[in-house]
């Protein structure tokens, strides 16, 4: 095998797993490395969105790794169940992310940056800049379109003073005059619930999560609309529970995000759903609860389920 | 409680490990955060000839941190049984490590710096350079102390350039003229073997490592002969049984380095001695094997045991 390393970010890649795996490489590849970008999956409509308006091609997806290398990267996650099948077969040299530590352990010291950041893209950003390599202006774009997306156009509560910096320089770099209008037109390109099917609205942007050994699916759906969701509540839980007895989840908790005025609704299907209830001091109606001002997975849901399972 | 963090090293702390907390928390201070250092053990020999040539004062020595503060940055190790006792009281905010990483588990994202370089300090001089702040002369001495003790004056094979450039930084910033003098004089002022007890010979630098559920001891003790270790072979023996008695440990290994040809006797206690041996395809004899060009527990100890263990 060659020396070659791959770099790639999370399962069901959002618009910052593929576009960190793409940054990161080049970021490497400049400081001498030989690397390749590859996604555990196909872009998703908001970051097809992006590619299209940058001008730069989807990452080869690739099922497993060791059949091709023995080294890779990790970008945007850690922990094992959100990674490659056979992780186990490679070595991790890199990792760069802005999520909790789990699972995560290595035989051999390696290169970490982790940062409590809004996005991986923008210690990306940082990473660069300490180094002095210029970042060419179609990734930079990609990279504005990905904390954009991680941020909700920098509404979400894990938006930092640093990802505001980096909108504003990558912005510049990209050459695009009005942020905010171009992050609401990807955003909106992300919600067409209408042409999503079910599987897609739950499970697309979905995580697998142990607590206290209890196995947890937690999907986040984006919309402008929550009866887009909504209306089709019974067939949504039929895909949930069939998701659950095919990977043996206990419970299947689905963010319904509304990204013009920042609420989200809990839906949940399974076991469990006390310790829900517990957790954010709500009461399910109809399987549902409304959380205003919550858009944030990793900083308002996963915590608060993570003490009330493991409390 | 206030906003302040403890900044601490791995228990049996080295001269890195004091170093680094000192280092770090200097670092976190200039950034605005309100940090002290401290230790989980006194300074060993080696640690105080650098303190006093320096003209620094030892950190308070703590038993928990709970009861002080609810934050802490960790320097120089990840894995919780080298740590604190009451680690899990509290949260980790920052890492700083060159070690692999082991059952690290965090709620919440946080911030980490992670390379494989020879020595934390060698991590914490670039952070410095990177923020483009001034190291002052007596601490630069530490560092340069530290990664003269974790590098044996850049000879072990986990030395990188990195820590070949801080060194020769760090020297001009202390205004250390020979560093090598220095580093050999401060070497050996950690070497005094009759001035040690059994237990600081077998535990004084040990740390404990769980390798496919088997708990092992492993100590080191760097001498410039090998029979002022050896002469006391049957009392180095017992004081580690006691300590396998008294702490679960299985097996315990104990590298005793000879710092001025870089090569180490291991020492075997305890049950999995075949695996010992199948780890370094050595025969032990009475208890020993030579192993020439072996310094570093790290990178030419660890790796082989854990792979032999788990294999």
């Amino acid at each position: 095998m060659s020396n070659k390393e791959l770099v790639f970010g999370h399962q069901n890649p959002d618009t910052d797993a593929i576009t960190a795996a793409m940054a990161f490489s080049y970021f490497q590849n400049q400081l001498g490395y030989e690397t390749e970008a590859v996604a555990l999956g196909e872009p998703n409509d908001e970051t097809k969105y992006a590619l299209d308006h940058f001008g730069m091609k989807a990452p080869r997806v690739v099922e497993t790794v060791s059949n091709e290398v023995d080294k890779v990267m990790l970008v945007d996650h850690n922990e094992p169940q959100q990674s490659v099948s056979d992780l186990d077969k490679v070595t991790v040299t890199h990792l760069v992310d802005h999520h909790r530590i789990a699972n995560f352990n290595t035989a051999q010291p390696l290169w970490i940056t982790a940062r409590p950041y809004g996005c991986v893209s923008t210690i990306i950003t940082e990473l660069f800049q300490e180094k002095h390599i210029n970042i060419p202006a179609n990734l930079a774009g990609m990279m504005l379109s990905a904390i954009i997306s991680d941020t909700l156009l920098l509404k979400s509560p894990t938006t930092t003073d640093h990802d505001r910096e980096a909108v504003k320089y990558l912005a510049k770099v990209a050459g695009v005059e009005d942020y905010e209008k171009y992050g609401i037109d990807m955003l909106k390109a992300g919600t067409n619930i209408a042409k999503k099917t079910d599987n897609e609205i739950v499970d697309g942007d979905a995580k697998t999560f142990e607590l206290s050994g209890n196995k947890l699916r937690i999907g986040q759906v984006n919309t402008v609309d929550l009866d887009d969701v909504f209306s089709r509540q019974a067939d949504l839980e039929k895909e949930m529970r069939n998701l659950m007895d095919q990977n043996g989840y206990e419970t299947f908790v689905l963010m319904v995000t509304n990204i013009l005025n920042s609420d989200t609704d809990l839906f949940v299907v399974g076991d469990h759903t006390e310790t829900v209830e517990k957790a954010f001091g709500k009461k399910l109606e109809n399987k549902r609860m409304n959380l205003p001002g919550v858009v944030s997975r990793k900083k308002q849901v996963v915590p608060p389920l993570t003490d009330a399972f493991e409390g």
